[in-house]
């Protein structure tokens, strides 16, 4: 009954499987290989182009900064959510990737950018104002930091408005399986069909041990050399790739990332039934993905604990529960047996 | 036939049975698992001390970049090799990590820094002097990047030296098994009993996907919060530990990691041998370790290259050939016939 | 009738005179020449004490930059006003300076930082969360960018608060003299003594060319060494630092500062009453200092732009009128006959 | 008898008068005054072109590093003399604005860079290898940091091989009247004619205060938005910029400091010859511009030092002494006539 995070799961079977078989012979380093070769030709049919590069590392948040740094010059600016991961959990990654940008916060309920607050923000755009640091890119996240989904409608609203302006769009996909499976959408549908320039795209979260892919969409391929340039300099360009690669071949094959992220939003569905049968419970959000933030009772909490039950705290007095890929219906019934004794 | 580098060998089958060992069950991500800790513990046998911490990440490049990082200002600079590995071959990693430090290039045979070219560039510092810049580390590589080995002695006078001076001691220690194999001494005496502050102590080359470690010794301790903080925001904290932690207790249990640079080791003796046969070849450098560097004629790079060898020239006109734990008698053995038939 | 800035106002005669005084003969450069030591004998008459080190260059920008990189490491964050100087009008130079450190932004009413907001930043800091940017800096301005002058006492309340966090304290004071006048508050008690650990003493606005003064007090002054490295890296280190040093000079010897923000502030009293008497018209904020901003109708903008007035339109709908030392009885009548007219 | 550097000399009295009628009434801040603009005229006539784009600022290491990071990514590399002041006296400034660039050393005698040494390393530049930093600058110094000058023909010789690779061309110019001077060649000759696509034009040694121009020619010109906000964020854009304006215009007004470095070339030419009259003294460099290298005995240094002049030891055993605009026959007749009671 660990909901403590989907990165405290093992991973997928399958993913270390494919590390093991990945392990036999010379391969060429630092990319060079044939299973990141294979991984491209996956990726082309889970985004339905071929007009992208892409580039694999191990860290969400490197992956998430070295796509900031190729999109946002050091005297630019990012506009984010301000509960967005960038802002909060990556210690300053991308304003030290990019050498000193900054990013601006946007408000907005249950971790989405109000559409407002964004229109005002790239209305005072003011580029002519030396001063002020004008902003240059858009970041939004899917699944947000609250759990929920943007559609892929959504995500090409915010890109129409976000390109308008001259801005280029980033989108932090630590969780997209979840937030693919939970609106129905298909993948290209909701990054560069939207108008996503730039997509970090995670597999670790999903069931994986470390993989993540930086996507340039379209004309930000012109950013690869530049981008691999990057990788490089910040220790992101592992010689043996091919381990990396393995990862996300195991990963996209026969679209089992997107079987293990619905698997884990089913699991938090059911998870969220149950904690709300408890006395006085209540969402803070809605549960779009594979995590429930609900207000309980102390007693609850407690009691959730004392039967080992693993969750964090959150910001204003909520609990926040992650189901991952290995989530069972043990662990749920575990929690409604606790619950039910209360 | 593959010497191109000891990185495109696989890992050796005991780091995947580690990992898969690892994937079972629910574990603290960040370095909170149960396998990091038993590190800890192996790495207090090899160095027969418990005064250190140790970081671990999967990249050689941002190990020695954040380990610099946190020995040296971003007014102040590295004395390093100028065949060194962070100058040439890490994009400016360390320049990037340290906020725009600078290295100091020193001159000296195979690979190893010159005992007076150092004492002069030590004498050379002038702190009072604010326009220059000032060098604050001495950064040593184990095996050198051309193949040859550091004795403990000998490193143990270069840190005489630099705490003489004021500065501190980094040693590159990417073949560190190499080194030791080579020389004979102990992991010990090669590092904190010689004076080094901080290791970067590599076993991806050796055997692993991509494992090395930065270990703070005695004093420099006090710098592990900021060097965890650094990790985090150059991407370096992985989310699921566990899997670089598991590497790492596979080399180290029972010296895994020294068989594994012996057998490299012995291999490139074999090699050296079998090249040196063929007419007008020669040494560049001693072969201490896992790797040759070698002239020989172009027919012979040609009938190599031809019967399937992998290796690559050097500047200068040589060519380099590197073992691992993976080189086989039989490629020694193909190497002689092509040369046989020659 | 220019009421743009006070940064569009000449300087005082006595600080060209002072220039042109201090052309005479060779003077050892980088600040070892006999100007620059007799402005560190004013500076102690001016704040009561011997214990401190001051830096001297030409930008409020820089002053600020580096006051803040001496105080913040890369991994940190400052809090400050979302309104701050710092935050709005330098174009990213605290992340640049720090090295990708982070700005915290706190609400407060009239460019203060609200108590409460302070408190709750301070209480929400968490070194162990390795993932988030503690705060290490508190930033304050005084005047804040409203045009209102903390007290010596309000400034020691936050010092205190800061300080019980563990965090430092930085007060920008760009227009330090005219919150002095205003709160008649004697520069020690609004410094040192009230626990502000590094100052940014601005003359410029006052009447200077380009004068700004880094003063690190007591335990601050360990960080001299490091902020003169930091200065000479950026640009800061004038070779004829004795033309900045004379400016300082001429503006400290009697106090002329002093005078000079004094008459300043009394125009913006004056102009204040005028542009109020109005119809509709109301201030947005208190005139502590030389700023006044100000609600007014559009054809009262008009008929001052018409009528050759000078000032900035500010978001949120007022408009800020800025007085300097320039400013004349004459410009005051000009407005009021502008407005008669009406 | 001050030879320690022609920064330690005051400025020429037209610079203080200028200055000084400058100060009258308002105008408007951070460049948009009306002695700006007519700087631009001088500038026009001076390089006999309308094609470039100009920024000032009070500081030579300042203008150099701007230039530079708007010449040269993070990833890349800037090729220059291995005595060049951005690499010996500038504390890492340009590893700080370009976020982490590196300088790559060329040797050469007499401060120039060797020709065949930069075709090998323009040869040996590999884009493909992203492990290496590709050189994308080539930095020349004129007058070199030994005294010495390129001509315009040199110039052009070194701008075309660089162009050829790929590289932009960089003048550092802190000494550019004087080498002007030296060579017969004219401003545009030297510069944009010669293929110099980033010039830093020095008038601080020449005569000013503090007055630096950035000047960007041709395709360079789409730089200048960009070398704005750099200049901004680290504290270059003064506010009250008219003072630096009328410093240059001062200067460049009927060519002020072409004469005012002819001056202090000819000094320099004299104190040679009194120096050479010493039993045993050998200039190190060829006297091209207003500095003398040379080596003297030790009886002469202490003589000369015992009589009151100022002039610094030089690595490598020699004395530099610089002359200035002001440096007189007086001056030249103490050091001659020391010398003969000598």
């Amino acid at each position: 009954m660990d909901f403590s995070s989907d990165t405290s799961a093992p991973a997928h079977p399958s993913v270390i499987e494919a590390i093991a078989a990945a392990n036999s012979g010379n391969q060429a380093s630092y990319g060079g290989d044939d299973v990141t070769a294979r991984v491209r030709g996956e990726l082309s049919r889970v985004f339905e182009t071929d007009d992208f590069d892409v580039w694999m590392c191990g860290s969400g948040t490197a992956s998430n900064a070295l796509a900031l740094s190729v999109m946002c010059p050091p005297t630019g600016a990012i506009l984010c959510h301000e509960e967005a991961h960038i802002e909060r959990d990556e210690r300053g990654a991308p304003e030290f990737f990019t050498g000193g940008g900054k990013l601006q916060l946007l408000a907005g309920r249950d971790g989405q950018i109000d559409v407002q607050v964004l229109r005002d923000a790239l209305a005072a755009i003011d580029h002519g104002f030396v001063h002020g640091t004008p902003a240059q890119v858009l970041s939004l996240t899917n699944l947000t930091e609250c759990g929920t989904a943007y559609s892929a409608v959504q995500i090409a609203n915010y890109c129409a408005q976000a390109h308008q302006a001259g801005l280029r769009v980033h989108l932090d996909g630590a969780r997209l399986g979840n937030a693919l499976v939970s609106t129905g959408d298909s993948a290209a549908d909701m990054t560069w069909r939207a108008g996503v320039d730039v997509l970090t795209f995670g597999l670790t979260k999903t069931g994986a041990i470390g993989c993540e892919l930086i996507v340039l969409f379209g004309a930000m391929r012109e950013k690869f050399v530049d981008l691999q340039a990057r990788a490089k300099r910040s220790g992101h360009m592992p010689a043996k790739m091919r381990y990396i690669a393995a990862q996300a071949e195991a990963m996209l094959t026969g679209d089992l990332w997107l079987d293990l992220a619905g698997q884990a939003n089913d699991r938090a569905q059911q998870l969220a039934e149950v904690l709300l049968a408890s006395s006085g419970a209540a969402l803070t959000h809605p549960v779009d993905g594979n995590e429930v933030f609900v207000q309980v009772s102390e007693a609850v909490v407690t009691d959730l604990r004392t039967a080992g039950s693993k969750f964090y705290p959150w910001p204003g007095g909520s609990q926040r529960f992650v189901c991952s890929w290995q989530t069972s219906d043990q662990d749920i019934a575990a929690v409604k047996a606790t619950l039910n004794t209360h």
